[in-house]
């Protein structure tokens, strides 16, 4: 059985996450986690919130899901958000034409950018059948299908609204309110832990292609002439890098580089991405991501988007095949400028100049008096394009005439007229529109990664065991308690054992039921670190065995050291040396 | 201005909430989150976490917020979902026609219970006009709208479906495995904390009636005839009651009753939903409701679901309203019903009787090459109308023949050929269908009711001032950390200590803008209840002030003791007890 198939098997039969709605027969593209994969998600929030929130000194923020059709116009996501499809008349099942293209046709390696006629053409060209029923797709017309899911705002059909296809936007609309919560200063993170939507044609291989996720993004918002990223922090964090050239080399491979030299050798090529994704190292690692089966891929220049610099993914490798975990994006002012274009609210900042500047501006002050008479129903347009070319060429003003074309007609008017002057002004500072540097993790994504990388199997007492290797602080339970025998008292002081524990803040669960080896499995199969076994000796000495997952080793502990002895075990401490 | 006012002028100035897509004119019904909001949400959540689920060793999911219509069909959303509504055929605008009517009609109360037709002829009869643009209604049809935000999974209409309207449902849909979870044994608590969604007509009140929210819901699964709550844990605990009595009275005020009097005087009708209203307690006098603000109310007849024996609503005072935050309700076995019916899995549990009985049942095996060329195509039917027969009457064997009756014929079947016998058989229990109680929490109106309870204002030296009395474990920021100037190593001093504070787990800020009266004025505003000062005299023996919010009372501490410091503070002790 391959490892996605023994994890898929495992996370529906443990309550880690199974396909929703099984029992009305499934609604692909969607997943439910149970219990012990919320809590394990829960974790891996946690963590993320620690290291990129808190640790960074950044907020957080929580937006709807549902956003209005004027956002998704400016973002981009409501011309450019699509899928091509095509459907078959015969069966009705709706495929990715591009992708049909691209195996029918072995030198297409992206169909998608051929547009919808060339690869429609490809498809009768070539007499592509329905990958359902075997019929002929040639007649079948290629479509653009957006992948936001839509709905209705209020009765009616007025005010359309989509899921949002990104938390990044709930974000990005607020900035005139969140840039008044930084005071003005750049540069300020603002953060997002929340579910996301794409109407995927194709869902597929479990948590990886989804309809419904949930990201964690980081939204940076610097001066790109003034910030600086504190470099220094992560200069010597080995980041394990796959540039765009070994990828065109025939036996490239990643190498591992430390962000200093990374920046000095020209591999990465923003500073703010460099330091992110030094930044990042410690998170997968604290997770439990398998550094061996990791790494940083640089974006292709066909896959970048046109605003963005420099793209770099984290890839983790599930099953032969490496996925993208993470997107570290240089994004420059693209969101903020679109926003500030169609929005009604500035989406700039106030950057102050070290010292007041002493700037000369040249303006007009038309004599209306004159201009009236003189040019009737032209003259206001004629104000304004003097004032437009005051600024734009201050010498068309040398002379005793000027002259302004509006409409391709031309119209001369005395310099003397036009109240024309070359003033000092002393400025301040100006508007800029901040830059964005983006950490964007698909959290789905890493549960998935985490539970594969933990995946284990070995034999203990002669027989095959299976067990999770999470790390004590992701797991979803870190202690589980069991009287040896329900009786004699040894499962009332079993109980009182686990309640202690919950008191100090360990997620703990109690479990009498089956013999303690059957005990054990379950708990290894779920990735619990630790359990604690009451029995005969126990009402002897008030001590408790303490057994290890992966070591599968033992050893007794007084009951009063438990809440200690458990702390330091998932601090990082050995049995060996309680 | 009204507490409500004040409220929402601060929650948008200092980034607790604030009307969503401000930029693009807002989206009435929408409401982001900002910075200080969220974490305050964040605390209440885990508040609600650890006391419905860890402390009653419940278990929690996460399910998708989209839904297919199937599951919709079942739960009675889709046909019972509605709110009435009326457009306005000149402006346009879309209203509630049975709040018109209730408005324009003194005598009725509840026009929804009407019908549509109705509604539509009181609309004539009383000349009700459109509130927008004051044009004559009469001619407006009016229809029943569904609240639930409808979409499309994947491309085409052919697979409708909604927002969950109730983040229940995905608990309920899925029991078939969450009971495999739970090895079969009730009572079992499945909890889930996520985004909920109802598409208002008239989204109002801030918090209180917005189109996207976060609810709060454990689905508790019993076995009506065995489960029992732990009633002893709460039955002292005192509940400020608004029985439907007390609601019909004149002078009917809520009145307190211990768990223990309110189910032994029939106040309370269900201990299950006695022994939750008794556990919420301490959740709302934790999170900060202002517990003199506080009423369970009893639903009236007409409120309550048909299923639903006894319900209760938790409800909080606002600007002189009385909003619900919580429903308790004793659902019955009814969700698990529709969806075991609609559904193509088993919404039951098997249940053990305490000793296996033996039950005589009576059973037919008809001798088909009889029945065959007797009774030609009518035979099969014959064969199971004897079947039905025998299990409900089996005195009808008694005699030498045996008829029964197939779309009003009658048939008539020589009883030794029905192979009738009674047989005796062992059973080890039944199949039940468990019922549910559910108490369920509208998140963002407890928020709502924090902040606003905690709305407080008094004079300091003079100067009014207006705080946040925030519970130091709901509080955003636990403790702010000043430098009196940022110069003479002060500035470094107390960054030093604001990075101690947060690695010992505290949410900690920093600020060193504006003079110290003004920053603690700022950290007043947001709650913040404790602030720590590094002055000259830091410099000379280590200690700092530390300065508490409710009574601006300031004492020294040394550095070394702060966080201990700090954290008997928390836990509930006062600055003269340091």
């Amino acid at each position: 059985m391959s490892e996605t198939a023994a994890l898929a098997e495992l996370a529906k039969r443990r309550g880690f996450f199974f396909a929703s709605n099984g029992a009305y027969g499934g609604t692909a593209g969607f997943y439910t986690y149970g219990p012990e994969g919320a809590a394990l998600k829960r974790n891996i929030e946690d963590a993320w919130r620690d290291l990129f929130v808190r640790k960074l000194g950044n907020v957080e923020l929580e937006a709807p899901t549902v956003m209005p059709e004027a956002v998704f116009e400016a973002s981009g996501h409501l011309d450019g958000f699509d899928d091509m499809i095509v459907e078959c008349a015969e069966c009705g099942a709706t495929h990715r034409a591009d992708h049909l293209v691209e195996d029918a046709v072995p030198d297409i390696e992206d169909a998608e950018a051929l547009g919808t006629d060339r690869v429609g053409e490809l498809i009768a060209e070539h007499d592509v059948v329905c990958p359902s029923c075997e019929a002929e797709l040639a007649d079948a017309p290629v479509d653009e299908f957006n992948l936001m899911f839509g709905t209705n705002i209020g009765p009616g059909s007025a005010s359309p609204g989509y899921l949002r296809p990104e938390t990044a936007q709930g974000i990005f609309v607020e900035f005139p309110r969140l840039k008044e919560y930084a005071r003005n200063q750049l540069p300020f993170g603002v953060a997002q832990i929340g579910r996301a939507y794409r109407n995927e044609i194709s869902p597929r291989r479990a948590l990886v292609r989804v309809r419904e996720f949930t990201q964690a993004e980081l939204e940076h918002f610097i001066d790109p002439e003034r910030d600086e990223p504190p470099i220094d922090r992560v200069a010597d964090v080995e980041l394990p890098l796959y540039p765009a050239t070994a990828q065109h080399a025939d036996d490239g491979e990643p190498e591992p580089h430390t962000v200093r030299e990374a920046l000095d050798d020209g591999i990465v090529g923003s500073e703010w991405v460099a330091y992110y994704l030094g930044r990042a190292m410690e998170f997968y690692e604290r997770i439990g991501i398998d550094m061996d089966r990791f790494r940083y891929r640089q974006h292709l220049s066909g896959e970048r988007a046109h605003y963005a610099a420099d793209c770099w993914d984290a890839e983790t490798e599930l099953g032969g095949n490496w996925i993208e975990v993470t997107g570290f994006a240089y994004r420059s002012d693209y969101d903020l400028s679109k926003h500030g274009e169609y929005a009604e609210e500035s989406f700039t900042i106030f950057r102050q100049y070290e010292e007041p500047r002493t700037v000369e501006r040249a303006a007009v002050d038309p004599d209306m008096s004159y201009l009236g008479p003189e040019f009737g129903g032209e003259a206001a347009a004629i104000a304004e394009a003097l004032e437009a070319l005051a600024a734009r060429d201050r010498s068309a003003f040398d002379g005793d005439e000027v002259g302004v074309n509006i409409d391709g007609e031309t119209y001369t008017i005395p310099v003397k007229k036009t109240g024309f002057a070359v003033e000092e002004q002393t400025e301040a500072g100006e508007h800029i529109t901040p830059h964005v540097v983006e950490p964007s993790f698909g959290v789905d994504r890493l549960v998935y990664s985490v539970l594969i990388h933990g995946l284990e199997a070995d034999t203990v007492d002669g027989e095959e065991r299976s067990f999770l290797e999470l790390s004590p602080t992701m797991a979803p339970t870190t202690v589980a308690v069991f009287p040896l025998m329900t009786k004699d008292g040894l499962d009332d002081r079993a109980r009182s054992i686990a309640d202690r524990l919950r008191v100090e803040g360990f997620e703990v669960s109690y479990d009498d039921t089956g013999n303690i080896g059957r005990r054990y499995r379950r708990q290894d199969e779920v990735g619990t670190p630790y359990c604690v076994t009451v029995d005969y000796e126990t009402k002897e000495d008030d001590t408790v065995t303490v057994r290890e997952r992966d070591s599968t080793e033992q050893t007794r502990v007084q009951i009063e050291d438990l809440p200690d002895a458990i702390g330091r075990l998932v601090a990082g401490e050995t049995l060996s040396e309680l």
